[in-house]
Parts: structure tokens; C-alpha cells; sequence
């Protein structure tokens, strides 16, 4: 089976992991997505406690939206959704990283495939 | 020469791409270290002003340290210090990627190689 096609394990957080997790004074906890294929990094936006329970109960990106605030299931829209396959938290529980599977077009809303795609410099 | 050996080519930014870069409430910036080679994400921290301008003149990574309020020359202490490759911004121009050698024995203050050692589920 490939990881485009594996199925998700979903996930209910024990209160030993759930408690070292740290939000910040807005309650949101920054996410990156780094595409599991290629390892290119496509996007950082945040998650609540919420969000990041439905990312790992479903297996699929679920922010939290700050200008629209409120949940940011990825996709539902564009169809550009992101289905999890790995996911980490830090050392100081303060930034997760998923390994996603990206659908569609591309994860940026300009219709680029990651949203780091412009340069400020480079190695000669 | 390969990308262990290459030089970076000091940046100073243009006026119309630093005002691209949009800071928090701080004056910070997420700022995601990815080693060049194999595509691993090895940390989250951030810059502010100062601190994205002395990593893209020196090409080594000079985080902004919120426990400590002073800039963080990452590996002064340690050794681990990380060498620029790429830099990047993203569509919002509030995250900043870059493509970085890791020096010493890894990025993450515990000794591990990343910060994202730890696992919330996966696939199966």
C-alpha cells in the first residue's frame, strides 16, 4: 500500500501528550505541513485544540482560520485538501509538524504548489 | 562544489521585499530550519528584524530568543550552528523557510538531529 493510499489510524490524544502541547495567548499552536513524498515544505498556519483533535481523529488538515476565525477544514473549498500521514510535536511543545499527502492543485492559495516560493537568497 | 562547501552571497533586502515581511505584535516572524539534504524539518523559532538581516548577511541562522529577549547566533554555545543554503517567504509573508546545513550533532537543544522527534499517530 502507498502512503498516498494508507489509511489513517485516528488518533484521540492521551492527557499526558494533550498536556504538553503549548498554545499561545491566542489559544493557537503553529502547523507545518511539509508534503510527505518530496519533503518540500508547503505551508505554516496555525491550529486551537480543536482543529488539531479533528486533524487526528479524520487524518486530514484542519486549521484554525485568525482572519476569518473559525475552522479551516482545507479543501472543503478549493478541493486542495491534505490528507496527514505523519504528525510530530516539538521539544517545547510549541509548533507541530504534519507529513501530508497534498490533493489537488497545490496547498497556496495563489495556485503555487507551497506557499514558500519566493527567493530572498541563496547559496552561490 | 557541493552544498556542504558553497558560499552564500550576502543579502541585503530591497526595501519592497522587506516590506513584505509582516511581523506579530512582538516583531517576530516564524522562521522553519529545513536541512538541505534530506528534506528533514529540523526546528521552528523565530527572528525578528535584526534577525532575519544577520542571517541573510552572514548566511548562518540568528534566531530572536523570546525566554532569553536577545539575539540567538544559533551554535555559539553549542557548536550546532546552521549554514544557509536557500531562504524563502511565503504567500502572507508571515513565514520564513530556509535550506539550511546543520552543523555538530543536531538542531534540537536535547541532542536529537529535529526538534519533531516525538510522534502524534500515523498512518498505517
Amino acid at each position: 500500500m502507498d502512503s498516498t493510499q494508507s489509511e489513517w489510524n485516528p488518533v484521540h490524544l492521551a492527557d499526558e501528550v494533550r498536556n504538553q502541547i503549548t498554545y499561545n495567548a491566542d489559544g493557537l499552536v503553529p502547523a507545518i505541513a511539509q508534503e510527505v513524498e518530496t519533503g518540500e515544505v508547503l505551508m505554516m498556519a496555525w491550529m486551537n485544540a480543536e482543529s488539531l483533535d479533528r486533524t487526528l481523529a479524520e487524518g486530514r488538515m484542519v486549521y484554525w482560520s485568525r482572519s476569518r476565525q473559525e475552522l479551516w477544514r482545507k479543501g472543503d473549498t478549493s478541493g486542495d485538501h491534505q490528507s496527514v500521514r505523519e504528525a510530530y510535536y516539538d521539544c517545547d511543545g510549541d509548533t507541530l509538524l504534519f507529513k501530508v499527502v497534498q490533493h489537488g492543485g497545490g496547498a497556496c492559495h495563489t495556485g503555487e504548489r507551497t506557499c514558500f516560493y519566493r527567493s530572498l537568497g541563496e547559496a552561490g
